[in-house]
């Protein structure tokens, strides 16, 4: 194989009771990219499209990443990376991770799958560090694994996927605002109240809970977000106006998704899930503020090979 | 039915990850409690054995806890609760919660059982309430409900019953001294790092899972605290080495029980579990230091009925 196109999907993060922890996958938001071995070894970033990315191979998350993993399976060939990026930077929907899992994903298929997709997180941990300030695998966990995923421990990227109740949808909705992960990161305090944090991993444990046992109720009374929201809330336009009018469309929960500005929406099949993206976009149509609207089932595969030769 | 006998049993809070919000409940550890109809309305304290409790009604735990429910539910005769009382207070293995539990259980039964075990949490917390200083549900649940529980809600007592991997079984180590939760909650830090904060989230999310999953060793890799052990380690004599005997002799896991000075490990098998023990009572052995050894299968059921009439 000498060349293969992939689709690396955008993802949700924190998930409002799982900060820097849990993250889903989300299935029709993504980019396509096609990696190609070359002769001369190294990684190059070719032709991009969609976005202003770096094309210096030492800034740009998708090559950081690639030259992560052949620093340990060194190669006698390079690869050159065309994106087609669809996923804007600083939207909230894991853009930086998409990049980096699509491009580890994509060699290691090169290689002939010397790593499982597990094993891949760390060298696009690489890659994602140089975008988000920390090296968080919160998005990258879902993209490469599919579903929803835990990290355990982003230290030792200890990572667990977790059941998919089916009927499950995501509204996501992007406000035309740009914000940087390490500015929204900034925001935060250094400490938490305790019994906020006991809050946060009481709904945290049932949310884990829920997943397994296809409680949807529970799901919804889990899917709170007492002690990074309040914050980064704050950097969102009419974060807490659009929340509501996804929970009194039936939403089983709304927060930010990721480090913002994206608000997100789980709900109970597709019908409601797009009767909540209705609502939530009135309240960006009465301030004409631009955005775009996703409707996703939950990603379960993850990366998706488009095409190979 | 005039008079019920019932084993109320001991139960261990925390688990490490899980401050404030998970426990589980211990099996042949426990107190016996006889409550009997009495023809004047209201709670009367009879013969109590085994340990100095108070006889007034308003200062015991188990009457206290049986007129928040007789509050709600007013009967024209009255109780008279006999105990005895084999579960020492301040032990850290929910002494109060046996006796909160376990009359609100027995006049539950005696009423014709008006309250799912669930609901009687809620009766019960205003006994631990009066113990402990602070109304927390996390011994309260396992006694009432069996195996393995979360809070996910202190406040709402959203509390849910987790499966129970059937291999576990529990040590526990009694170091004879005497500590008051009012007292190990005073040393506690009213804010907490945010990083370990995440830490304790992410490991408490694992150790559902693996709940739900069998994983012995991500129960293993989950069953750490970083936020309150390093605080109350400091009010236990040999904590630390106590905990790594017990993790060098093959437990999975090993922490304080509760608000301590109980230290528990779990095991896979009994066998593993009584050497886990042996080696956590070396450490006291050579300090003269008095203690009690228990040995227990996760109690599924909770409180049992020993006999009614």
């Amino acid at each position: 194989m000498n060349q293969i196109e992939i689709f690396a999907p955008g993802s949700v993060a924190n998930i409002s009771c799982g900060f820097d922890v849990l993250g889903f996958c989300l299935d029709p938001i993504g980019d396509i990219m096609r990696i190609s071995k070359t002769k001369t070894p190294g990684v190059s970033i070719g032709k991009v499209t969609g976005q202003d990315l770096p094309t210096d191979p030492e800034k740009n998350v998708a090559s950081v990443a690639a030259m992560a993993l052949l620093k340990e399976t060194p190669t006698e060939f390079g690869f050159q990376i065309d994106i087609e990026k669809k996923i804007k930077p600083g939207s909230g929907i894991g853009s930086s991770a998409a990049s980096a899992a699509g491009a580890v994903f994509g060699i290691n298929q090169l290689l002939g799958a010397p790593y499982t997709n597990n094993e891949l997180i760390r060298f696009a941990l690489a890659g994602e560090a140089i975008a988000s300030g920390a090296a968080h695998a919160d998005n990258l966990a879902p993209v490469l694994l599919g579903g929803f995923t835990l990290v355990r421990s982003n230290k030792t990227l200890d990572v667990i996927k977790l059941p998919n109740p089916s009927e499950l949808v995501a509204t996501v909705i992007h406000p035309n605002i740009e914000l940087k992960t390490i500015h929204s990161r900034a925001i935060l305090k250094p400490t938490i109240p305790l019994n906020k944090a006991i809050e946060q991993w009481g709904n945290l444990g049932a949310f884990v809970s829920a997943l397994y046992t296809d409680d949807y109720d529970l799901l919804s009374r889990s899917m709170k977000d007492k002690v990074i929201e309040p914050y980064r809330a704050m950097l969102i336009p009419k974060f807490e106006q659009t929340r509501q009018a996804a929970l009194k469309s039936g939403a089983l929960g709304s927060g930010i998704s990721g480090s913002g500005p994206s608000i997100f929406a789980l709900s109970r099949g597709m019908q409601t899930a797009k009767k909540v993206g209705e609502a939530m976009a009135d309240v960006y149509k009465k301030l004409d503020l631009k955005h775009q609207l996703y409707f996703s089932k939950i990603n379960t595969q993850g990366i998706k090979i488009l095409s190979q030769l």
